[in-house]
């Protein structure tokens, strides 16, 4: 933390990554409170912060589940005291090495398996090592990614191949990659519903061919804050909640006055005959992540707000180079572009939270005067 | 550099981005040899490489002049020891300080005005201070970015007032972004000579005012490698060449075998019933960047090529997830999936070279038998 009382969003060189820390408190304790009544574990997914400081405050203790997406993410969290990790995404066998060392650092860390070879090569790896490493089957719950359905016959065939070799299947794992086309609440629910019996289904069928498949994991943050019913479910998965992002306000699970992350920025010029004003933040910063291109409401690369994160009505990021955008109204708005001068301020709403957040070292964490609290270093590479 | 002889292509954990260094040479040669016959120094872009290192083999000697994109580059390249840097994006007043500093360093350093009230800004600021940053004006050769015409009043205002402050101008300055939309060499020749035409006449117009402006700098890498005429012209900006990607190829200054960059990785899985092959590359190695969606031969999120870096034909990533991609057929060639089993390492040559290196926090340097020769660290943040 090497911060002044002065520093602040007005002091900081820009373009820089700023966290609204009363808005990233209030979704952490909106997605809690929404899982509490349901008898279920939240495993927050940390690839979306993909910082250690920050898992402080998603991470109600170091002994709660949580997920990742990369090893290095797994071995950062694990430096950092955190002892029960799912790698959630597929094992390449050339990484079993490293999941094994810090298994023996005393990581409870488990890995995905999404086919059959990789099961066999999972299974060999293990014997040679005699080790026991837990594992995930990934379940398809609606085409969208990797897995298996829960009524192919290879799901058992692996989950006895594990089973018969001593390697412990852990638990089935859904992603409802579907709800992000969702935008209305009963859509959602649907996808949610549809998730839901397709994990608990795979784990039935695991269960009646004698693998005991402990854990049903399920999620995404659209379906995390859509489940009506979780029966059969023992944890819930989600990431972006932390932060939201446009994606997520498209989809209906929040409000553009929920998100937390922003891209701060400088104006730097204008085009008054082209409508345009420039500013420092270009694709470097913003990432070029178009996830609201297929939403009914396209935000182009980003939402602009004023200093004090609110909303200017239309004004979008419509083009990017690698380190100016161009900001302009959106079409057919019909309205005049705002008043902004050279070295005003502006905070952009980025598409996707994840995205954006890669293109940067470390957070700056905000209070509600726009003051900086703290310095969040981010986990880089793989 | 914390290699061992037997580290190479077969043993990095992957993803990892690879440069093949024959390739890099060979392209840093072709520049030089392409405006070797005009009387015009070559201005390398670093923003593309953004590594102490790389600019070793790019730039002949570190009194050479070289383009930043970013005061973090321009502080990193100083540090080093380059003397000659032109931070080539509108200024924004705030970075002042951090030009001054580097001027007060020793390094010749001259920013971009593309706007009067920018002009203005430096002025009060040269003023204040007692001292002069030489400045470069943004002309707009083709109406794809910021800047002012050739025969835009403006252009001759600001110089004057510049000139009147005791601010050298230093040049003008142009980027022919069009040379990105065009396909065949008569298009690229009349982009370039466009632009060539465009930046000669402003200088004239501010010499006609009594403004030194003793450089003209053009560039971009289509419009470099496209030049037939530079008669007036003193410098040439380019970046991309050095390591080429698929949108420099769709434009057809490059060929595939030409592109010294790559992501390589490994395959994880199979999904027969949708022709797909899963790797451990995705958007978060790979960037969003979509830069061939717009030309004749759309090459989704990269070209597929075996670990020897041969081109698989039509084999492209189609989609991807933050941590892994999907390779398939390209659509309409009726071609089958090759026989790449899991842990087959490939490499996915990159829609933009910018971004995709933008993701990395080094290079890994390979010879023509795929042994790591060195680790280029690039330069992060701003």
């Amino acid at each position: 933390m090497n911060t002044t009382p002065t520093e602040g969003l007005n002091t900081i060189d820009t373009p820089f990554l700023a966290v609204d820390k009363s808005r990233f408190n209030a979704n952490i304790a909106r997605m809690r409170a929404y899982l509490q009544p349901f008898n279920v574990r939240l495993r927050p997914h940390l690839k979306t912060i993909k910082s250690v400081p920050a898992a402080a405050l998603v991470m109600a203790s170091k002994q709660d589940p949580a997920t990742v997406s990369t090893l290095k993410e797994a071995e950062a969290f694990a430096e950092a005291g955190y002892t029960d990790l799912l790698y959630a995404v597929g094992i390449s066998p050339q990484k079993a090495p490293r999941v094994l060392a810090l298994q023996r650092k005393g990581v409870n860390i488990s890995i995905l398996l999404d086919s059959r070879q990789q099961a066999e090569m999972v299974v060999a790896f293990c014997r040679e090592k005699e080790v026991n490493i837990p594992v995930y089957i990934e379940v398809d719950c609606d085409g969208h990614r990797a897995g298996l359905p829960a009524d192919d016959p290879e799901l058992v065939t692996i989950g006895r191949l594990m089973h018969e070799a001593g390697v412990e299947v852990r638990g089935v794992m859904s992603h409802s990659g579907g709800t992000y086309g969702c935008d209305t609440p009963e859509q959602l629910a649907a996808a949610a519903e549809q998730e839901r019996k397709a994990a608990v289904a795979a784990a039935q069928a695991l269960r009646d061919a004698g693998v005991a498949c402990p854990e049903v994991s399920v999620g995404s943050t659209p379906a995390a804050l859509s489940f009506t019913n979780l029966e059969g479910v023992t944890e819930v998965r989600a990431g972006v909640y932390t932060f939201f992002d446009l994606v997520m306000a498209g989809v209906g699970v929040c409000k553009l006055d929920d998100i937390a992350l922003s891209v701060v920025t400088t104006v730097t010029g204008h085009n008054q005959a082209k409508g345009w004003i420039f500013v420092d933040a270009g694709w470097s910063a913003l990432s070029r992540d178009r996830g609201t291109a297929g939403q009914k409401v396209d935000q182009l690369y980003g939402v602009v707000c004023d200093e004090q994160g609110r909303v200017i009505d239309d004004l979008l990021v419509s083009a990017v180079n690698q380190e100016h955008g161009i900001l302009s109204m959106r079409e057919g708005s019909g309205k005049a572009l705002p008043d902004l001068p050279i070295g005003a301020r502006l905070r952009i709403l980025p598409n996707h939270a994840c995205a954006t957040a890669g293109q940067f070292l470390q957070y700056h964490v905000l209070d509600d005067a726009n003051h900086l609290l703290e310095i969040w270093p981010r986990i880089q590479g793989w």
